[in-house]
């Protein structure tokens, strides 16, 4: 049997370190000033049942547990607008302190669920006591009102092991909708809030 | 002149001692399974040129700011969903560690502008050094699509003073809808989704 | 069998309030410009298994553990001068969020092994979700050097149960003495050094 | 005029960093039951009056500000044991995420006044948004018992810039006197402690 608490002190410690470091750059863009495309940053580690249960269902042996799932560090990162998303991609990929491994883009093409969000994988170097050791970590990025409606679905999803009922079926889409427009909605009044919010900076430090 | 540092100090400690009970809260929710109606929470003290500002605006004193500024401390609590914002309310109203001076109920009646919020001003009795202080403290309590709105609108209203161009307002009104639309679809897949949180959190234990 | 995370977490609530109230007293003293006679702050929910040890050694029954042990929630107040250890009892004695039920002072009276410290064991009525709870607290006041030597005998105490071979009795009392020697050497230095702590603070403020 | 603000983020930000990552393997050590060298982790940076006024007493222009002043950020690494020290300075000379510019081992060599520490500069890789940049920072690597005298003597210094009263400065050497013997007594019987911990390490974990 693995010891857990020693397999997985790796992965806390890069989530910390990357909730650190994105939540620093969210405080450069305010001190300049700017808009920030980071709105917050949440991290965790998967809890160990739940690895258990996707080496089950996804037929991942323990020894490439490492490589193949890559999801056991999982950072978020939420955006106030949808074109935060892909700024904040772009600063993922230009950083030296991470490799970038994998993209998916689901935001601009959702799952057929509704689902939309933006996922990078990456490799972190992580320093321990006497080597180095890359972990990977499966950033997500994506809106208040996406992250809102994925945290929805994945309540419903655990329960119904993605066979939902016609009538949620329906709500959820519905739901989905909704959070899109409301996406929409916002992007469009966009600039005229970053112009909005720069303002209120000059006005507070003059 | 104002000793500002001195004079804001008692309130960032009720905000921080706030923060921390409040989120106990949703811990002891978590922890017996049960649906959590505070999502997060933040707070913050308003910073010293707001206040001056509001002084002016709205012609209070210095002598007077203890008892008619209310919002000097802030506490924002979030919710998934509407129904959520009374059960919060309940049980601030219930605590013995704090008294309910005001209510202001802005979710069955939206202002004009679309803003929607639950607004609780509560007297909070302050431990200091050598005496007991009590501050008041304004907690907002809205779903997560209210404070998206309502950051949004804040930024634009500190622009324009209120005195939005045609187009802007029309745009604010839509997105206030479509906010509006979301809380209403997530409010009635409700109680399916806390069905299904107990059910996760059931086979987590188990 | 008992459900201990449930029967614990008032006592975690309670030791992260405290923390956060005697740290945020701290920092009044700083702004002041005043020696803090509260140096640093450190709290710990008693172990489970370390709970059941006692439990057996001291014969108590499960039943009556929220009254007859005491420091199932602990507190830890580290002091830079043996005065200000009587300082800090004095704040805890008038204060009105917390009652003294307890006071034990090794300080003036040492143990035979030579452990230093001031004990006081308070009731803090806790605010749960639908009631108002009382947990003891122990909080353990004491100076840097009696800190480092109790850490030290706790350690050895654990593995010889009291029983110890001469020459380590023999080393564990010159430690102490050293320790005492130091702390004397610091009260004597002590008014010095406060007016001193006091000129670098006029100095950056002016 | 600098914009000081702007300046200093960095050094907050290689701070904040670093404290993660030195608290990050204390918790490794604990976790495999060993003793760890580093007991707790302080960090600050460097206030901006304290930094003009050495500007001024090091005649250290501006422009040159990043690489003479070498301590605008500092790191504390608190030890047990004087052994301690030097296991620490070699966890830091075999880190990849970081390079050491300058040693000096005022542990062997104590300066006149009774100081004790082991300073390390470094030079940290911190990923700006746009950009990579090196800070240098210097840690400090100390017991605590040379911590205690340290914050002391730091605190006189300041008022008397060196200059100390007969008297006082008989104190301060018969204070360091007392904190070099703590150590001492705590560095002989040391191989019993560590046991002790590892004994008690094990019996928790049953």
């Amino acid at each position: 049997m693995k010891n857990w608490s020693q397999f997985l002190m790796p992965y806390g410690q890069a989530v910390d370190e990357l909730k650190l470091k994105f939540r620093a750059l969210r405080k450069v863009y305010q001190n300049q000033g700017e808009h920030s495309p980071i709105e917050f940053v949440t991290g965790r580690v998967k809890p160990v049942n739940s690895i258990l249960e996707k080496m089950q269902r996804r037929y991942i042996r323990e020894d490439v547990l490492e490589t193949d799932m890559q999801d056991i560090a999982g950072l978020r990162i939420m955006c106030q607008f949808v074109e935060d998303i892909y700024q904040v991609a772009d600063l993922i990929r230009q950083r030296n302190d991470m490799t970038v491994i994998e993209e998916r883009d689901y935001v601009s093409n959702s799952k057929p669920s509704g689902y939309r969000s933006y996922h990078i994988v990456i490799e972190y170097p992580l320093q321990l006591i006497d080597q180095e050791k890359k972990v990977l970590v499966e950033i997500q990025v994506r809106t208040l009102s996406m992250n809102f409606w994925a945290t929805v679905e994945h309540s419903l999803n655990y329960k119904y092991q993605g066979e939902f009922p016609e009538e949620i079926s329906e709500r959820l889409k519905r739901a989905a909708e909704a959070s899109f427009m409301l996406d929409q909605e916002m992007s469009e009044i966009r600039e005229e809030i970053q112009e909005a919010q720069r303002y209120q900076y000059d006005q507070q430090q003059g």
